[in-house]
């Protein structure tokens, strides 16, 4: 291997290996994102799939399916279905959340309107439920059936612990497995499911999805404090401003005297912030080395994902699964 | 039978005959809508399924399965699952509408807030989906998978077609069959499948409820110029305000004169409306028989529906599905 290859992020070089996969993968998503009636619907969608994510649910699909030794056609159909629900709860999410930038562009609530955000993640959350379907396979459409009722429900606790400073890291932990963690262990598995692997083999790609996805939220959360907006495709401070309980704020929070207290009743439970207090809110951050303290869960997490992978044959796959879940924490400054 | 039951209405005989099956179904409702980590999902559940509407819907699953001979206990999964899908798309419906007043009571939107309408409907859409693959029917999976479809579809049509002049009866009627037929078709035909009924049976049973639902719907959008706000649960009107074109309206609008035409261009596309206009509106609905022309086509489709239900065996359910398809037309005053 080149330098130029070692040099690669890992999930660059696994779209490398995955190259005419993820080609068929984007074939059958702007197929079936079409709708004859409803011109709207792949216009809302089109904005949202071209600027184009890392495509990282959709590739962890087709990697463990290879890693497996699948050979059939249901994987690429598995893959878009997994980004076709991501893209549905994208789309509730930013109506949820009211965000205006997604990937570093102007949201589809922005561009059109709530109503169009909320109907076609419902058009696409259907046809992803087609495109399992079209499987033939009960187990896999039970996985992803689970998978999408914890995804709704960590995004409901996630409403209700908002601006909570009650709010516990276990708390947290469930509102991270639905919202990030719950779509990659299904990813993971089915792609293990559809190449019939034996049940420890489908076990472990669960936890490696499972732990994977914990690692990438956590992270993602940390990266609210302290990333630049440029490379996160987002504002520093936003779920500050959007008074979220993430795992930084809730060790802060725990070790807060009377006066730091006050400050997050104020910011976060009444929601009345000025400027200058997301600056102030990272300096406690820091003084309780909330930060570090959530760095070192990530990284326990990412070792719980390669760990996970013992039972798992020898592959090209498996190593790139290893470096991406060393990948994952390596964003952390 | 007695003048007493003569007198009931046929949904009325129906819950009477399914009794215990509903009370089974209500059971589950109760039992799925459930969530040990977000309590608020129950809660907006409870609100919308307390309100009781006359639960058409999996009471139609259960008809048909009971019609096509079934014993087994997965039409009661399916009626659940029927049921599901109808309260997410009224809980989706509610923000996209941003309605006030839904079966006489305050929506789920204005009592909490838009985010936990779309969440908790994500939720019971997943949790419908889960329903449905207990049953372990792939063909059944299939139906309703492609009925989400085609109801999200038709409420992306009818939100790019409200305002619009120029929508036609054509694409009122994909409309309509979006947003109300492809529920009652999918509610009638996955009866006939769990119970294993040949294909002409199934067939029938799947236009039987398409043209009950279109019917269901042209009435509903009839009375909306013409009914009283108690009887039907919402507002005289309330399309007109929406700048929604129904049937009664493009009819009207297809026959406008010169100086009527500018009247719909200011109050449907410009949505500059003053208090008197509605009664304008309702006063040339009548001089273009665009009411009476309307009442004509939904009673062709509840025609339809009653002829639809030929290849299928004698039965007390069969008799009640026909007085039903008689029951929905029978509402025009």
């Amino acid at each position: 291997m080149s330098r130029t290859e070692n040099a690669q992020k890992p999930h660059d070089r696994m779209a490398a290996y995955l190259e005419s996969d993820m080609a068929a993968v984007n074939t059958l998503i702007r197929e079936r994102m079409a709708s004859k009636h409803a011109p709207r619907i792949p216009e809302v969608t089109a904005h949202l799939v071209d600027a184009g994510g890392k495509r990282l649910r959709p590739m962890l699909t087709l990697a463990t399916a290879h890693l497996c030794g699948y050979d059939g056609p249901f994987h690429i159909n598995l893959a878009a279905t997994v980004e076709f629900i991501h893209t549905a709860t994208l789309l509730h999410d930013d109506v949820v959340d009211e965000s205006g930038q997604r990937r570093g562009r102007p949201t589809a609530n922005l561009l059109w309107d709530n109503k169009s955000s909320v109907l076609v993640g419902d058009y696409l959350f259907s046809r992803s439920f087609q495109l399992m379907v079209e499987t033939g396979s009960l187990r896999v459409l039970d996985i992803l059936a689970n998978a999408s009722a914890t995804i709704a429900e960590g995004e409901v606790l996630q409403l209700t612990a908002s601006q909570n400073l009650a709010t516990t890291e276990e708390i947290y932990l469930q509102v991270v497995r639905g919202k990030t963690a719950a779509l990659f262990s299904a990813a993971t598995e089915v792609g293990g499911v559809i190449a019939g692997a034996p049940d420890d083999q489908v076990a472990a790609l669960f936890e490696y999805g499972d732990a994977l996805g914990v690692a990438f939220q956590i992270v993602d959360d940390l990266l609210d404090f302290q990333g630049d907006a440029g490379a996160i495709g987002k504002n520093i401070g936003d779920d500050f401003r959007e008074r979220k309980l993430t795992m930084p704020l809730i060790k802060a929070v725990a070790k807060a005297d009377a006066e730091e207290r006050a400050f997050w009743v104020r910011t976060i439970e009444k929601g009345k912030q000025e400027e200058s207090d997301l600056q102030h809110a990272i300096d406690l951050l820091h003084k309780h080395a909330a930060l570090f303290d959530t760095s070192v869960v990530a990284r326990a997490e990412a070792a719980r994902a390669k760990a996970a992978l013992a039972p798992l044959p020898a592959h090209p796959v498996k190593d790139m699964l290893v470096d991406l879940a060393d990948y994952v924490v390596e964003r952390i400054n």
